[in-house]
């Protein structure tokens, strides 16, 4: 009963909406640009579905063409020639996938071929839920809004002969392949193959559709491109290396470009409808999730949901004080944040199971998509305080994955598990979930997961391929040049300390031993010559000859991924003041630190040395560092502006990165439930706590200005008692108000 | 009970096999080479699956090869570069369609790029329901089996690492694309995308398939040749313009060229069956035809029930005397005839419905592949003597086309109507079956459907699109420099003749007069300059400058297809006699006609003058022309050698010429009930008539030497009594016996 009452005013507090919303403040062309790889397409918080504008193909006035470069993302917002809405899309991720089942309006002569289809277009407006532009060569009107499952667009049309197209050829997957077939000439069924994310050509899997039009074309049929062929092969058939258009067809289709096309006689501003729904497991569910989740509503109906569904989920911290453009980027930030991990089961609860495909049906949520090399950093433990109810299911889906096939996740997509980037970090995400009292998941498989990953040898372990080495000397050599061994180990050593802690809690100690004593091995990579961690060759010396700053600019770099040594350097979190030690004491490590962003070696584009500035303040007296570093890194790099995410939003984990620090707190050691504190930028921030959590609904961050000439903090208090610049998570829930006084 | 007694006698000397087995005569060999486009594979009689050795792609060591020239058959007798068994293919036709679902063996490191998976052989066999061969290259024995709807295939293997190939990418057909998926690790279900028959691009269709094992294999996978891309592009995937492996992936794939892969540890000899079943409506029909027809049945008992099929069927005529290579070409013949029609139907009696593909049900045999430009002069006449069962459901098929589509059939594949070659051939194929006493169908929409396409104006007329001029002129003027206007016309006239006896022995005297009226009209087209038909201009005059040889060799040629003015102009079967006139009497008209054999003008490979040689015979005393013409030319070029037939088989019709021409009698005017006499090349023929459809059970021809000293016949008699060199259908079935003199 105390928990239904909990509930429902935890209800009762989430509508009370304020005057101005949330949802008013996000800009969804925010981190469009400058690589941000986010895109102002309709998506529903951790939504299966977004409807995005893709304009990264088909005209060399655009400044980036997916097929011309190195290109990760379906929209940007310097380009200028939109070729569809991609349906179902990634954001803020470095490798290209999914962008398929592009969806075009065109008028006049039917034309298949995206490189003579696409338009230039103006007018273009997005915020949660809603998508919009219009298109000048063809002078349609295109709005996009979506559900969990499902999108929704509507194109307004001139008067005349008007087509709609389905393209299943193209996308941003590098994948091709694709099946339809027609239930009725104003719905067509599908099939399209997606994969080889980041260069992974066995991480492959299907995307199931089912589109739907609410009016009856004059005229319908399909297309598909004809393999080139030569000689006299090619005198065969006389759409040889061209799209070939079907018009008297109307059954399956398969093929590696293809696509569907219906035509209308449209009076002067009429608007068609036409939806769009998915699965990952079958046509059959694609269609239940568009009945389930649209029964019959029309485009009013739907936006207004999704917007009621951001604006619920944005609501859930209240920020006061602050300029707008301040509120901008943190609202953006907190959108950002909620679209992955997003939901992967249909309304009917089945999904594939993880690696096999297996149909398997689930009572929670289950979640894909888990950038956990990114997103172990920060985004996990911003939903385990303000959206518990989703992170616990997110871990759930990570030990049902171990159970479904035999691993917990690296980077998981779509059920298949690419491998991409390196390490272990589901562990610190289970453990940092654990002792923040989340603890309602199957613990007991879990640590047998965590324990099977951290323990089995190098040959047989999915997660740890150099396990052998890491466990036999206590770090990775350099067995190739450019075989990241460092940046493997630094986070074999996080994951192997979160272990320790959780195998201590639970009175495990001879686990907890050996995984502390592995979590210290980083000190093998120190190397005193140039003061920071060094690449380690297979005979125990170090590799010669080295420059820390080899890997800049994403160049390859002996031992570091991404990066070079002065971004892992002080990559070792759950030893902060050990390195230090090793470093020659504070003040050097200071010092040191403090050259890393006076000399610019800081990037503040990737993840590893993101915890950096709040590191400052594990020394006393050294914390306006942190304070000076974050708010000048938040000034510089997170905008209200396109370009205003410094690189690839990481599925979040930059947008986290800001939220945080935002609202005055970073939880800068995965797996350890602790925060460093900084300034919040607000003057008071009210986190709407779950009290089926938490056990209360709420939590005040306040500033008050208490004179401080340097701005810089004086005074912190958590429920009226004084406390430091770090804070254990349980405690700042309990205290229930955090004032910073300065 | 009358009539099933009939039917039990029937069945019951069906059952009094002669010793040497018909089928024991068949060498499936013969016409697989010299352009006859049959093949060695296996089928059932009139079945829709055939299992054919596919060796016409892949090696430069072949003579001929399906992307260097034009090429319509998945098999060549003097070809070596085996890549697999392809599944439901086309015989004895002129453009490539069909011929894919290629099934290939091979053992050691898997690669499944057919340039170099191919094989060599040797041990070539085949009869009929069975094939076999030994593979040099890889040391694996072949055999190859089949029920009406499904094929069984039996790899024997060497001990070591041995796959089985499934591609859908390759195929004899010109259209690609093809869906898969994994029932479990031995049974994979997909589409194939056929079509573009004749460069017809719009008459595409999909089959369907289930493939079973049985023996699981060790590893399986799929394969895609990715689409080759340039530039940055092509770095996104390694297998860029390559086939790649999909080792890790179980679910659906589709694409322009995947296939399957199954990996087997075999033992010495061990022997693997695979199994493969089809349907043109769905999957789960193609897994019902499976079962069914399968039942669990193992290779020896498949393969035993086919060839007890084709014993069954080919001990309808019982042939007696002649030499064994004349028997081996006859029953060879009589098989070829025996395979288009082909049935469309499941099991269940679900079919798709011409040219919508609407699921349909039959409680008849459904049938498909109507060459009816080919077969509508003697392959149907064949199977209204001697198989009426099957030749009354094949025109029930037809008229439930015309409900279907609107429209009678002319070149039906698989429920698409591809309109190739032209004219009206449905017309006499329906009027010669119900003139013949088969009336069992719904000759009420018949008529409808005959006389919309006789009457209908060209421009809505899908079989005659020249019909106003033919209707209004009485011919079709050449419009083009090569548009087979006088083709067309003829073949107008052929089907409006057999309107016009229909219609007189209905009593419809008006439309009577009228076609018969038009059936004349091929008088314009004669030009007494050239004594030949000539084409005829828009201005009404003759086309010039005019050579009536202009046409041979498949040459293009003004007004004729396929052929050339002679090969044309005698080509007016219901009115030979006024042709004669025309021609200025009997002997102007003999010494032409045997000038067109005497100079080679005559065209043995091809339809239009296939019945020449039996017009002699319609003049007292000149029928030893016939008799002498016939036989030089069945000495010629129906030998049992692969050659042994002069050109495309052409769905069996050429072998109908040969059946009828060695049994003494040749049906020369499709439509008109009435056969004319040459010598049989057999002392005896027993002829199994159907009781159900005629009555009685047999029908004998007999040869009786009477001293002729030119070997020709001196007297005929039928039933005892004498009769002249034409017979009625009716009279000749009534007759009972059938007596040649010579």
């Amino acid at each position: 009963m105390k928990k239904l009452i909990a509930s429902l005013s935890f209800l009762f507090i989430w509508n009370c909406a304020n005057a101005q919303d949330p949802v008013d403040y996000v800009d969804p062309f925010i981190g469009t640009t400058n690589y941000g790889t986010c895109n102002p397409g309709a998506v529903c918080p951790n939504g299966l579905m977004s409807v995005v504008p893709f304009n990264v193909m088909g005209s060399d006035e655009n400044t980036y063409d997916k097929d011309a470069r190195w290109w990760s993302t379906p929209y940007e917002y310097t380009n200028s020639y939109f070729t569809g809405l991609s349906h179902v899309n990634l954001s803020g991720v470095g490798c290209p996938e999914m962008g398929s089942l592009l969806l075009m309006p065109t008028t006049g002569e039917l034309n298949v071929d995206y490189h003579h289809y696409g338009s230039k277009y103006e007018k273009e407006t997005a915020s949660p839920g809603y998508y919009s532009l219009q298109l000048t060569k063809y002078n349609i009107k295109v709005e996009a809004t979506s559900t969990l499952r499902t999108g929704l667009t509507r194109f307004t049309f001139p008067k005349g002969k008007s087509h709609i197209l389905m393209n299943l050829g193209e996308g941003l997957t590098n994948e091709s392949g694709a099946y339809l077939r027609r239930i009725n000439n104003r719905e067509i069924e599908g099939m399209k193959f997606l994969g080889t994310f980041c260069y992974n050509p066995q991480a492959v899997f299907p995307i199931y559709f089912v589109m739907r039009i609410n009016k009856a074309p004059k005229q319908t049929g399909y297309w598909k491109f004809q393999r080139k062929m030569t000689g006299v092969e090619a005198e065969w058939d006389k759409d040889n290396g061209k799209y070939k258009l079907y018009t008297q067809y109307d059954r399956d289709l398969a093929g590696d470009d293809i696509g569907a096309w219906f035509t209308f006689d449209t009076e002067e501003n009429e608007q068609i409808e036409v939806a769009v729904g998915v699965s990952f497991v079958s046509m059959e569910n694609a269609r239940q999730n568009l009945e389930a989740e649209q029964h019959g509503a029309g485009f009013d109906e739907i936006y207004a949901s999704a917007r009621k569904q951001w604006n619920d989920d944005l609501s859930r911290i209240i920020v006061e004080g602050g300029t707008k453009e301040q509120k901008t980027v943190f609202y953006t930030a907190l959108y950002h944040t909620l679209i992955h991990p997003n939901i992967l089961q249909d309304v009917n609860g089945e999904y594939p199971a993880m690696e096999t495909g297996e149909t398997k049906t689930t009572k929670n949520n289950r979640y894909t998509v888990y950038s956990l090399w990114d997103t172990y950093r920060n985004l996990h433990q911003l939903m385990t305080l303000v959206y518990p109810e989703r992170q616990i299911d997110m871990v759930r889906t990570m030990v049902d994955m171990y159970k479904e096939h035999g691993w917990l996740p690296k980077w998981e997509l779509y059920g298949r598990e690419t491998l991409t980037m390196e390490g272990d970090p589901s562990l610190p995400v289970i453990v940092d979930t654990w002792m923040k009292g989340l603890r309602d998941f199957d613990m007991e498989t879990a640590y047998e997961a965590m324990r099977k990953s951290a323990t089995l040898p190098g040959k047989e372990n999915l997660m740890r391929p150099d396990n052998d080495d890491y466990m036999s000397k206590g770090y990775v050599p350099l067995m190739e040049q450019f075989d990241n061994s460092v940046s493997h180990a630094l986070e074999y050593y996080i994951a192997d300390y979160a272990l320790y802690t959780l195998a201590k809690s639970m009175g495990k100690k001879e686990d907890a031993d050996l995984f502390y004593k592995r979590s210290m091995g980083y000190k093998h990579y120190y190397c005193k010559e140039f003061g920071t961690l060094r690449p380690i060759l297979p005979d125990g010396k170090f590799y010669s000859p080295f420059d820390p700053l080899q890997g800049q600019n994403f160049e390859p770099s002996p031992g570091f991924h991404e990066g070079n040594s002065w971004n892992y350097t002080f990559y070792v979190p759950h030893d902060v003041k050990g390195l230090a030690r090793l470093m020659g004491g504070q003040k050097k490590f200071i010092d040191k630190l403090q050259m890393v962003f006076d000399k610019g070696y800081y990037d503040p584009a990737n993840e590893p040395d993101i915890a950096y500035p709040y590191l400052f303040s594990y020394f006393k007296g050294e914390e306006w560092r942190t304070q000076k570093t974050v708010r000048e890194l938040l000034a510089k790099y997170f905008t209200p502006k396109p370009d205003g995410i410094p690189g690839n939003d990481d599925a979040g984990t930059m947008s986290a990165w800001a939220v945080f620090s935002m609202m005055g707190f970073y939880p800068d050691c995965p797996g350890v439930p602790e925060y460093t504190l900084t300034d919040p930028t607000f003057d008071r921030i009210t986190i709407r706590l779950n009290p089926e959590f938490y056990g209360k609904d709420k939590l005040i961050i306040e500033k008050k200005e208490n004179g401080s000439p340097e701005g810089y903090i004086q005074k912190i208090e958590l429920g009226g008692k004084k406390t430091g610049y770090r804070i254990n998570h349980n405690d700042l829930v309990k205290g229930g108000t955090l004032t910073f006084y300065k």
